[in-house]
């Protein structure tokens, strides 16, 4: 029992009272995570991976459907190439990480902090026809931003993982109908593999990306009431096509330019999983999205050991499809065993002693609400199907109850300053300003615009914005942010 | 058919006369790779990027099976960690890459050529006992080396993908055990997977690793008798873990250096791999590797035009479990049609026109052989199943039996350069001095060591160095390389 001695490795941190030390701490002792030694930098460990790679599974199988190919372009962008688009430019600037080796008639190269520069240099060689449209190309990368704040775990970093989709189409109304599908699709990704309620809705002028026509965005909601954007998807309009020569042979065999998109979500993702859903015993995983669904527990004796460790055994081929951990290790008690796993979000805990084997039962626990159940070992892996997706719905199901009663209208300033400060959302109606705007991040130290929601888009005729009074365009949510 | 005329798709070199430009060729106009315009750099195209995951979907497999789990580590790495073990330093300071940004008082940051260094910086953390052993984690990712010769698609490039994996042992024998382990699963996806067969062998002292006690290499045979590392394995002993400070409380309660290895494969794979068994009509994917086994070209005539296009439809149905393409463009005749689909090297064609539909047939087109055969439709799905396994087989015979032809004894200086200079690998006694290897790659103007076979080591007792004539110690291969 010597380790379990030295290892105090539960939480110390309430999520309620200190919710960033909480998500450190959660973060650092699951070993979803660890802090590198570059600033700026942290490690993906291999439970984090692990759910990276479902999501990538995931959203791979979506990619197929959708006929979107994957590829990868190079990390390194020629700077001549951010200037062709100037909003581009401008926009991405400031974050820029260069290279230092440079050779005698070459120009500086910048390490992508995204790719539509490079990827469209190439569009514009391979798109000759409208037979080469739609062209649909994704690609699973990391990129780099200079970041000058405070590194936090997924949630902002110099280096991140990620996907961006790069499609180029005929018509406007093609381009327009994907934007929002792949807006779908990772309201889909979300919601069903992560369990995590999302508003759809599109970025005010102040906020969209930096090239865009308009940007559309999903936006997730913290218990801490801030909002953290998970996915955008952008139309780029014809600018890019332009500024990159990107041109195709209609029908009509005449010369036209394309519309274009890009669409990404991030390893950010996991962090406002982890955020959503853990709790003060550590990390808790939607069942779909865990890689080990179950721990199995074999509580022994000296009495029957050979017996109840053969069991947990059969159990853990019965259940193989949810691939299940087997903690048989000696020298740690069944109470630290049952801590770590809890602490490591495994949904769900069977734990079989010697009462339980003659009674041909088990104990099933449930991560998220410490239930406890006695099962019958026979329906063990119908039982497990079940409670799968029970527990998957009842985890959207209470995340989405505290979004929906986290939005809260407010009809002027001092109701929104108040709803804000009680750490919901604020929907107001909004002039659309990109200066009104301004003055309400500053007055309020950083609080912004989250999204325009779809399907409720405009302001009631004859309403006036909630902060500069003029007439009002569209509702909008206002919070906090990661 | 504006399109037809105005392509001319086809290749224009010839393997047999200019395989470097024919390789080239090969690798654009199939669409698995295109050149970038930075220099050193390469895209992987979507066809060449689905070969490149179903190589990882393999891999993956196998890394699971041997219980080695996926993290991700940061892009960069501090100046000083490469200073730690020397050689390692040594070995790869002239092509690392540096990042121009700086902080005050922080180092210079390098973008990872590869990433020991980084890694067994937190496996100094996270290792504390006997419990925590083996330690065994793989990562999937982009790494610089800062190439001045010509860049050569897949085969040399300044950024290119891998894996490496990176484990830790108490023992040297469960690290030897293991180096050897992971070369066999390399020899196992190379043979399986790509057709490929390998020669498993010890590399040289003067070809090892920077940093290991020794490498083990797999080495392809390419059809211009150059010989081409695709995978290596190295124990690396206890260097890096006295560099970084790795230790483990033992069983024995004293603390101990652990052992460690470090083992990857590249994008190179795929160069290799077209290579070895494309010709001159374009790709010849090994259908286990080939994303899209299967593509439908229904001849269409006005006559029964509805149903042949459906009884395609149905057989892309039937044969969904491979991917079928089925190519129903108008404008653009069956044999173009054919030409593109050979050029892109899907493995098997199904052919099926009027003639055929009434037949209740259609006809099977091998991609390799060109073999043609009548197929019932009924039987369809069996057919292609079992054709599969045969033209996999095939593929790898014909590979095998030309590396097997290729390697020849040489006995003295006069038959070896007789021998590369027949584009055969020449199998020598060799001393094992790293001078006297040095000094045959200067007289040949670059022909080096590839391996000493392993399970054929030892060079007959009293035999000479076929090229200084001091005693023998090694049975060597030497060939050009890639």
């Amino acid at each position: 029992m010597a380790k379990e001695k030295e290892n105090v490795k539960g939480l110390t941190a309430k999520k309620e009272q200190d919710i960033a030390e909480w998500y450190s701490q959660v973060c650092l002792k699951s070993e979803v995570a660890d802090y590198a030694p570059v600033k700026g930098c942290y490690i993906i460990r291999p439970l984090g991976y692990a759910i990276w790679q479902n999501i990538q599974d995931h959203f791979n199988r979506c990619l197929k459907y959708r006929d979107v190919k994957n590829a990868y372009f190079p990390l390194f962008i020629p700077e001549s190439f951010f200037h062709k688009e100037a909003q581009h430019a401008e926009g991405f600037s400031p974050e820029v990480a260069w290279i230092a080796n440079k050779e005698e008639g070459q120009e500086r190269l910048a390490i992508r902090p995204t790719s539509e520069t490079i990827m469209y240099d190439s569009y514009s060689r391979w798109i000759r026809s409208w037979r080469d449209l739609p062209l649909r190309i994704n690609q699973w990368a990391n990129v780099v931003r200079w970041e000058t704040e405070a590194t936090k775990l997924f949630l902002r970093s110099r280096e991140f993982l990620w996907q961006e989709g790069h499609c180029v189409y005929e018509t406007e109304s093609e381009c327009d109908a994907e934007v929002k599908l792949f807006l779908e699709e990772y309201k889909n990704l979300a919601e069903e593999l992560l369990a995590m309620p999302v508003i759809m809705g599109r970025k005010t002028d102040k906020e969209k990306f930096a090239g865009a026509n308009y940007t559309l965005t999903v936006e997730a909601f913290m218990p801490d009431g801030k909002a953290l954007q998970v996915g955008t998807s952008h139309n780029l309009g014809q600018r890019f096509g332009q500024a990159f020569g990107i041109s195709f042979l209609g029908k009509d065999e005449l010369s036209h330019t394309p519309w274009q998109s890009s669409w990404g979500f991030s390893t950010r993702l996991i962090g406002a999983m982890i955020l959503l859903h853990s709790d003060n015993k550590g990390l808790v995983l939607p069942p779909k999205l865990a890689p080990n669904k179950v721990v199995i527990v074999p509580i022994i004796f000296d009495k029957m050991r050979d017996e109840i460790l053969a069991k947990a055994d059969e159990i853990r081929e019965v259940l193989s499809e949810y691939d299940p951990i087997i903690d048989d290790r000696e020298g740690y008690s069944p109470g630290w065993k049952f801590n770590e796993w809890e602490l490591k979000g495994v949904p769900f805990r069977i734990e079989i002693g010697p009462k339980d084997l003659e009674a041909k039962q088990a104990v099933m626990v449930r991560r998220d609400t410490g239930e406890k159940q006695f099962i019958k070992i026979a329906d063990i892996k119908p039982i497990i199907a079940e409670q799968i997706e029970i527990m998957q719905k009842d985890m959207f199901k209470k995340a989405k109850k505290h979004m929906d009663d986290s939005i809260v209208f407010a009809k002027d300033w001092e109701s929104f300053t108040s709803v804000v400060e009680n750490k919901k959302m604020a929907k107001v109606h909004f002039c659309g300003e990109t200066g009104c705007e301004d003055e309400i991040k500053d007055k309020t130290a950083g609080v912004k615009s989250r999204c325009i929601p779809l399907g409720d888009e405009a302001a009631p005729d004859g309403s006036k914005c909630f902060h500069c009074g003029k007439s009002a365009k569209y509702n909008v949510y206002f919070s906090r942010a990661y």
